[in-house]
């Protein structure tokens, strides 16, 4: 099914601009911005901008992060058109997440329009995230599975993770997983760990290539970090990842 | 085992000297600071600190952070003698948690004795926060499971987490778990969820009293939030928790 078709069908205000942007701007590539100053960020965001749906960031990284790093990240947001996902990795009981949701410095949910959260915690977590995102119009992901080696979420803990997804379509807009986990076009399956060429790194992450998560895997969105923005010309490699990523998706549909 | 002979068998600086501190200050209760203001932390770090052995603080949630802050809670640990276990439940890759310790504005490794870490990413987790911790002498506790309901943290989950503190115990301390899971005098168990009465929250958070998580469960900390720091008197409070908690290590040794 066509993003467009999809974006259509999708209650959550984030899940429907998700795919309305990607349908529009013909990218499913999401950039993971693992870098450490602002400079460096905003420089990502504006050059590469252009080439993708979403800027997966790491905001609590940042060793010169102040406000001013939002409101400039938001005005390329606009610019370039692509979504926010703080990639925080939500972990805790309910009353907690709430407070890391849209407390302290960062104010996650005045900004992020994705955030995602593992399940090992329990639904709790899914209740005490949507308590703030819900009414901002946000959409969480959650963990199904994980690209490094010897992760524990597979089996019973990814079928469990799919029914609390299931229970809670209103703010719930996917999973990060490495393939399509159920066959339902409001859920939009983000796959980390993607390069040109299969991999691994020094400290267990493992990759995998665009055609096999997108055409074989029937995930939707490819997530690549540094494969593009520790290459000698990063723009350039971004756009071919966009193009390897939407040939896949443009041969499935 | 008492913990002035357990902390003398323990080859990681951090688990040596939490052992030590129990034994000579009598209390195995940690408080959870679950506040958003410089001035409630730093209020119960004072009030509270003569009363246990770890502060437990989630510094993502305070919405005035800044550097005077971490300045002023050291001088607290040395005036009243217990460690930081910051609570911030590590969740990604090896190469992403590094920098989520070591760098942006909280500088974690540099003044948290001790950290935590959801063991779903696999072992490449421990290897990074490894990295930069060992050197510094700090102690990583690992989430064998979870108070709250639904958590995922059991069975073949927890028995994987065993396994990868025993493959590290150089760094590993401890566990975050409901009851002591293996018989290892260096491995410190935290148990959250503490209250003196049984119940739970609106968020699935569940409770369980002092006695039975110390001398039934054979868990060696008890972690009390909203239990004491939300009461008409926290010392008060602290003092019935910190007396119930040691009365049951004494109950078994």
């Amino acid at each position: 099914m066509k993003y467009k078709q999809r974006a259509e069908m999708c209650a959550n205000p984030t899940a429907k601009k998700l795919l309305e942007l990607m349908n529009e701007k013909q990218t499913n590539l999401a950039l993971a911005a693992d870098v450490t100053t602002k400079k460096e960020l905003l420089e990502i965001a504006d050059t590469l901008g252009p080439e993708i749906c979403v800027l997966k960031t790491h905001i609590d990284i940042i060793g010169d992060f102040d406000s001013d790093l939002i409101i400039q990240l938001q005005r390329l947001s606009e610019k370039h058109n692509f979504l926010f996902f703080e990639d925080r990795k939500f972990a805790d009981i309910g009353n907690t997440v709430m407070h890391q949701y849209q407390d302290g410095i960062y104010h996650i949910a005045d900004w992020a329009h994705i955030v995602n959260a593992h399940t090992v915690p329990g639904p709790g977590i899914i209740d005490g995230l949507k308590e703030v995102g819900l009414p901002k119009g946000r959409g969480l992901l959650l963990l199904a599975e994980m690209s490094s080696k010897g992760a524990l979420a597979s089996g019973a803990y990814t079928e469990k993770t799919i029914k609390m997804a299931q229970a809670n379509k209103d703010f719930v807009v996917g999973f990060i997983t490495m393939r399509q986990l159920i066959d339902d076009p409001c859920f939009i399956n983000f796959t980390p760990g993607v390069q040109l060429a299969q991999g691994a790194d020094a400290l267990g992450q493992q990759y995998n290539t665009p055609e096999n998560v997108i055409a074989k895997q029937k995930s939707d969105i490819i997530i690549v970090g540094r494969g593009i923005y520790k290459a000698a010309d990063p723009v350039a490699e971004a756009k071919k990842y966009r193009e390897a990523g939407w040939k896949a998706y443009t041969s499935i549909i």
